[in-house]
């Protein structure tokens, strides 16, 4: 087999065999083929596309490439294509874990204008990112729920691939991304998989045909992979909920934990919690959901939170929010605010210290924004739009109103946008 | 500018500008742009392809990459894009030369199945291919032409380019085709320039609408760089004339130019000749073609050429074709010859020991294969078909025999397919 008759397979539109995938992933990791033959490659999968047994077949030798996660029990995960104010997971686990769902979780650190789950935990004083295998399982065993930092070498070939297609225009395409995602799942050893996929200014989908594509991509690839999979198309046209920034973040969770916390916010997690518990213990989501809205009802899934955050040593009493500076954003105008540039927003934040712009950058843990008001919200004049939070001298309120537009009617704002299953 | 920002133009089907192509060229050829970029970018074209101006841009940013040859005379070129029996070059220079046309041309070796003008002047005994600048020019003052090996630094960033093309499936493009010949035919000097656009079995190109478009590209690249050129597609469906092989396709070159060679090269040399001196000397094609069977008929071309090689040190006296083995190819049906696979012919002769497989090959200038019969020729069973020169021990009967389709009613089989002007 040579590389060079992939590449012109590809090249010439036609399907690429599961023995032609395995031996590009498995030959590049190994760097027995060069960067400039897989580049060549992607960029003829960027354009001519690959169909879903091919799509599966690259899903399955990336995650084959490395590491595999072998749980004893039928785990549940959830992942989103990223978005901004996105504190999800924090809610969602412990709620599944009150329902007879484990949740062995391995999350990632912040790049760009997206957060990461783990940043938003290590705020929380002592929290440890970093458990053993024994430890790891045995709090799942116990609690039903942890969270690490991914330290182990999960679908080495994605990461590879990914570190590529970052430099060569190859990012945007349905199948990369899509087996991208799938790999570390499977390799993650999740069972039952719900995928948040996030449409709008502040997503890498900006549409919601590409979104669908995407969401029918990785259930398919989920199927062939005997993995139960279900995709939730989100709206991501606003930030979700009122707070951007890691432990402003984790304090809004625990609101929403409480029953107290923003309404977006709030249903997008009844909604993919509902789901997590409906896929994994076989019942309709209207069961699912009833079990859901009790254990938030009766603080059994705030408490779970707090059981989490202290098995694995943080001090939820000791965290206290507090920034150096605050910079109050005010209206200039009245009406509907009916855009929000949520990737300028995301962006605004993390350079306010929230998160990093590159990979080595340290975060500052009490840096972000606190919305005031959203999309429909109807302002006046010198009303307060959003509150700056930062350690730095840097006055961002221009660049944030600028990210606004105001009409004078409301627009039509969805918050879950379709279901694919 | 970014690299990453033009690859992303052209995976969005723009345009490129003539800075951005620049700034690829130079970088790729000073080693700032990584290989694995270009390979994503050149992926890109080949699958969005180029405008006329961005492949004008390209091909002017190749030529400009290295040494430029500055010729203080009206210089006419000729470039074939490859074939197999193809001698013409030797047939058609001393043909111009007699006719007021300056040709100072640099020609390549042979590799694959195509052969080189350069090898098969090196089977002249004492040929010389390396002359100095000084030597080159006082040849071309004197007699008009001289033909040396390219040894000056001619468009590296075509070079590079190519060899990354060779190993990433995108060779097969037009734009990057037609830049490739047209940056060193730029480079090289000249100012009229006649294109032979191969077509068929033996070709690059296999069928009609690739080589008229290519032919196109190449006729615009000429127009935008103030370079009169005219495209000839020309059939390569067969050999061109009755031999193959480096000095069996010297003598077969004095033949024609004595009056006796093969109807086909003779014809497409006339065609050919009667171009460049049309385009030279800006006179109608009808009359240039009575000044070519002037000199044809006559022997002043034939002593031209051998002028030529004793210019450059060969002794034509010396050249005796022999070989230790001849394989002798029957017929063993009757009928017409409708197809040759002419790739394949072109294989055979070089493993026979015509040509190179690899760069650094030996070649035998005795090796060859002399065709009795072609395209269209009826044969009955036990005719001889061809006879197989070569000094290794290798009986290539049988691969001859399975490149030919044996019918019972001839084929069309036109010689000039078409003229771009």
């Amino acid at each position: 087999m040579r590389m060079y008759d992939i590449i012109e397979k590809k090249k010439n539109k036609l399907s690429l065999t599961k023995e032609e995938i395995a031996f590009f992933v498995k030959g590049y990791v190994s760097n027995e083929i060069p960067d400039y033959q897989i580049s060549s490659l992607l960029m003829a999968i960027v354009l001519n596309g690959m169909d879903d047994i091919e799509v599966t077949n690259l899903t399955l030798a990336m995650a084959n490439s490395g590491d595999k996660l072998k749980l004893d029990f039928n785990a549940v995960d959830k992942h989103s294509t990223g978005g901004v104010g996105d504190k999800t997971t924090l809610i969602i686990t412990p709620i599944v874990a009150c329902l007879d769902c484990k949740v062995a979780k391995m999350s990632g650190k912040g790049l760009g204008y997206t957060g990461g789950t783990i940043d938003k935990l290590e705020s929380i004083p002592n929290f440890k990112v970093q458990l053993s295998d024994e430890e790891f399982i045995n709090q799942i065993n116990d609690i039903n729920v942890s969270i690490i930092s991914q330290t182990k070498n999960i679908a080495p070939a994605d990461k590879k691939i990914y570190a590529l297609r970052d430099v060569t225009a190859t990012v945007e395409s349905i199948p990369l991304i899509a087996s991208s995602i799938m790999s570390k799942k499977i390799a993650s050893g999740a069972k039952n998989l719900v995928l948040d996929i996030k449409v709008g200014s502040g997503a890498f989908m900006k549409n919601i045909n590409d979104a669908t594509k995407l969401g029918q991509t990785m259930v398919n690839i989920g199927k062939n992979a005997s993995i139960n999979t279900v995709a939730i198309l989100t709206n991501m046209n606003e930030p979700l909920g009122n707070s951007i920034g890691n432990n402003l973040e984790v304090l809004e969770a625990i609101k929403v934990l409480k029953g107290n916390g923003p309404k977006d916010i709030t249903d997008i997690s009844i909604e993919l919690a509902s789901y997590m518990v409906s896929i994994t213990n076989k019942i309709t989501y209207e069961e699912a959901k009833t079990k859901v809205m009790e254990v938030l009802n009766n603080g059994q899934a705030l408490n779970r939170f707090y059981e989490l955050i202290k098995y694995q040593g943080g001090d939820i009493s000791k965290l206290i929010h507090n920034s150096k500076y605050e910079y109050k954003v005010y209206a200039k105008e009245c009406g509907y605010i009916t855009k929000m540039d949520t990737a300028k927003i995301g962006k605004i934040s993390s350079m306010l210290g929230a998160g990093r712009i590159k990979k080595d950058d340290l975060i500052d843990y009490n840096a972000g924004i606190v919305l005031n008001k959203k999309i429909n919200d109807y302002i006046n004049k010198n009303d307060l739009l959003a509150t700056l939070y930062t350690n730095k001298e840097l006055n961002l309120s221009n660049e944030y109103l600028s990210s606004l537009e105001i009409s004078d009617k409301p627009i039509e704002n969805k918050l879950i946008l379709g279901v694919i299953k």
